[in-house]
């Protein structure tokens, strides 16, 4: 069995700006990064602003198992399924992080016969886009504390900084460090905290900016601290926007590369889902919809996390309308959820399934909470019964959804055939209603509560003091009236990761509450969550290496 | 006048496929970067090895002063002279550091009609190495961090971390921080340093390595730590180098640009001279001295820093001879070092310059000793005399040093021709007999001393504590036989910034002494130098803006 990056680095990939001129792109309104990876320039962007929006398709899926659910491998193969059927579609995606990558999760390209290509040079820098947040992130921090040593004139309250450091990589040690030790010529000593670049709010900010104009207007809102009389001190404060915004100029431009079967495929912007809003960039979004009759999307995660916040975040902020939903699931991640071990989850167990799809079962619920149509998808392994397949199918049709298997790993766009069909007959028979789960006029906590009973399935939810008391302040600011991002983890709906299936009678504990003016909403932290990850006991990168040639190995 | 930034910006650059095939490159050669910035593939810098070697001439300078010396203006500007010439030359440069475009110093693209293009590229992320420098320094401190937290099979004593987390960034509160606080998820506590990116041993090893091969080794073998053994423990140990090697797989192919004239300039690598080696990489001067019959290079800061590690480590570990040396100094900078201020320098003052050229006599003498032929320019100001340029000009010949103006600010390669033509003169006539200052098989003391006694005018050396047990036990690990890499301020000759001109009876105190084992040669810090810079009380980055349409400003 060839791995992905066999698979990937067999491909036969055009020159991406032959990829280009298959949807009417010339090779002027790219800007090339080696021959398989553009920007679209600022020019075509504006050009293609007065053609019709295409169909907007979010793939989604239950929550994530060691057993593998799929959901980007669905994502790419449903994207070339529509190409085999002669259909115009574009993908749009999210660029990895680094920091999994090296760690346990690995990459984000897809897997097998549905993937992007160069998946190495996705995973690896791509067009530099994350460290061009990293960089803004951390000239901020570093104007933020020359200010302080220079003199201090906007008098921030050392106790009361909110702006942190941010690095692409797992790194466990830099959560909370104290900066400044040495002797008066370095600085003013303080406790720090460094969070992963795609928990920024600087990744935000640059996945909601509709252009440069709104992207300076978001920077020069972010707060980075509190002055010693309580009042917000900003990044517009410090005079460091114009700075931020140029090291931002080109990341803001969103990226094209394609699939192994030269399906187009905008990547751009990556939040986690887990601990940021998890959806790629609105311009990439937008683009997409104007060049191609449907876009193929992904949020991250679960639905409970990458597709509420693609709803209730994304869509709500860019006016964008969803018209389907792919959920995604596979009956061995569902027998994962049912108790079964992830050594046994390939022996059929319809006992197993029937207890794990409650899981589905709540994703489906909570989907159709949003008025949007659903296509319930298995990404089929080799080890599925027939009866396995025939139950889940029958579950998700009672209950409203269609149903399709997926063989897209395995056969690529021709596997993702009968999931097309569905998507594109769902697309022309049955209308999207969308609404967000909730109205900004509610009070933080009202939303923060709706959130964790509706979709998390939670009975209570309780604050921690410090919790309590930032929604106090942040409401007396006028922050009140923005969406709430959800930090949770990924692994259950609730907040402890070891709850599979569909836990109930749950509290959800908010840990941490603050503010991220610039991206325009507020981060509510439940359970145990962390912003800044780190590497298992044997971390990928051991694995990683590349030869004399230049060929990546060990990337998966 | 005109910016430098307005002057760039104006420029009518052409594609740098067209750059590239004015100098025999063929497209497919290239790795195309947007339309002005491109990387050479491997394939070509194989295609080129059984050419001959062009003549190599190095560009160096006084030491620098607030008045401005202008050494990469003049690189520049003798590049595209030779072109004027109708002669095939390259400039090979370094690439700027994000630090001090935002903070004192701003970009290192040239300045007036002497510059190289995209300014703005170049001194923002440019085709993005420095950033994969940032990412494999920080990949190792985190698998070595996580090494600890996973039980420490190799007995790292947290005590003696060699290792820094670094950053493209001036930021000073990181130069000393405790890190790995929180619960026992969070790391192991222990003191650390951030160095800029610059200053990383990576940046150093990427800029002497000759292929993916001897870079790879270069990386195994550098040391981390020590363990409580007190035994080196190296990134090879920690299985690091396969995923470090993978994220500098596309920063070890050098850069191509252009000048405002269309001189193919390849930039790549930026160690700082004053804190680092100073040079750009091996790959790129020995490509360009493949592919054009004299290759103009610079080496950092004034001939004590720069030209110093210029030869005696990069000629010596590459085994490269260069050809001749340009020692740039102006009027304003010599009467600065004479002891007028700064804002009086554009008065004629013959006395303050008699005084102040001492400093360019012991750069001159200092470059003597290496046995290269030396033409010293000088960039004019307007407000040079006659008189005065009439003084260095006897000066320099009395010396034996060929004598040209440089007006190249102000007219590009135009302003060069005299400059050029005594370069060319020298080439043809004067031969170099090029040999290094010091045999490696002396001990470290004595290596130290000789560079600070010779080339500083030292009269004694002491060493810190620290310093002295690092030397005996560096020494005993068998890295004596390896050249010294000296990190001193740049004002300065001595070790203390504030003595000009040319200091005598003075005392160089080496603080502190540790191995760059990949490298390959042993750091000795003097006087208070830093090693992660901190941004002034008005930094540039505070007059930084894009405008809405992308176009960047401020920066300079």
């Amino acid at each position: 069995m060839k791995t992905d990056i066999e698979i990937a680095q067999e491909a036969a990939m055009l020159p991406i700006k032959d990829v280009a001129a298959s949807i009417g792109v010339e090779e002027d309104d790219l800007e090339l990064y080696g021959k398989y990876k553009a920007k679209f320039s600022d020019e075509y962007l504006k050009k293609v602003q007065s053609n019709p929006n295409g169909k907007l398709v979010l793939v989604t899926a239950i929550n994530p198992t060691p057993a593998g659910e799929g959901k980007t491998t669905t994502t790419v193969g449903l994207g070339e399924a529509f190409g085999q059927l002669g259909k115009k579609a574009i993908i749009a995606l999210r660029e990895p992080s680094l920091g999994p990558c090296f760690g346990i999760k690995g990459g984000a390209a897809g897997g097998g016969y549905a993937q992007v290509v160069p998946m190495e040079d996705l995973n690896l820098h791509f067009t530099g886009d994350f460290h061009a947040i990293t960089s803004a992130n951390n000239l901020l921090a570093a104007m933020m504390d020359n200010h302080i040593q220079q003199g201090n004139a906007l008098d921030i309250d050392t106790r009361q900084i909110i702006w942190k450091r941010c690095l692409d990589m797992n790194d466990r040690v830099l959560r909370n460090v104290v900066v400044g030790l040495g002797n008066k010529m370095d600085g003013v000593v303080r406790e720090d905290h460094f969070v992963i670049t795609v928990a920024s709010e600087i990744m935000a900010i640059l996945c909601l900016a509709d252009d440069m104009e709104d992207l300076k207007h978001r920077l020069a809102k972010i707060i980075v601290a509190y002055n010693r009389a309580g009042e917000p001190v900003t990044a517009g404060d410090l005079n460091a926007v114009g700075a931020m915004a140029a090291l931002l100029k080109d990341a803001l431009k969103p990226n094209l590369i394609q699939t192994l079967e030269h399906t187009p495929a905008i990547v751009h912007g990556g939040p986690f889902a887990n601990i940021a809003h998890g959806c790629n960039s609105v311009r990439a979004t937008k683009l997409a919809l104007k060049m191609a009759d449907i876009v193929v999307t992904e949020a991250g995660f679960g639905a409970d996390l990458g597709a509420e916040k693609f709803f209730d975040i994304k869509c709500r902020m860019a006016g964008l309308k969803p018209d389907a939903v792919v959920l995604v699931a596979t009956v061995r991640a569902l027998k994962y959820n049912g108790g079964v071990p992830k050594t046994e989850t390939s022996v059929p167990n319809l006992e197993a399934l029937k207890k794990g799809i409650v899981n589905l079962e709540k994703h489906i619920e909570n989907l159709q909470k949003y008025g949007v149509p659903i296509v319930v998808t298995l990404n089929a392994f080799i080890t599925d019964s027939e009866e396995e397949i025939h139950f889940v199918k029958n579950f998700c049709e009672e209950r409203g959804c269609e149903f399709a298997l997926s063989e897209v790993w395995e056969k690529g766009g021709k596997g993702g055939i009968a999931l097309a069909e569905k998507v594109l007959d769902t697309l022309e028979h049955k209308e999207s209603h969308f609404e967000v789960l909730y109205e900004n006029s509610l009070s933080l906590k009202e939303k923060i509560e709706t959130v964790a009973k509706e979709i998390y399935g939670a009975a209570t939810v309780t604050y921690a003091p410090a919790a309590e008391k930032a929604l106090k302040k942040i409401t007396e600011m006028g922050f009140g009236d923005v969406p709430v991002c959800m930090a949770k983890n990924q692994y259950s709906l609730s907040d402890d990761p070891k709850l599979l299936g569909r836990p109930e009678n749950f509290n959800v504990n908010i840990r941490e509450v603050y503010v991220s003016a610039g991206a325009g909403f507020v981060v509510a932290i439940t359970g145990a969550i962390m912003t800044m990850p780190g590497l298992p006991k044997k971390p990928a990168a051991e694995g990683i290496d590349v030869t004399t040639d230049g060929v990546i190995t060990g990337l998966f």
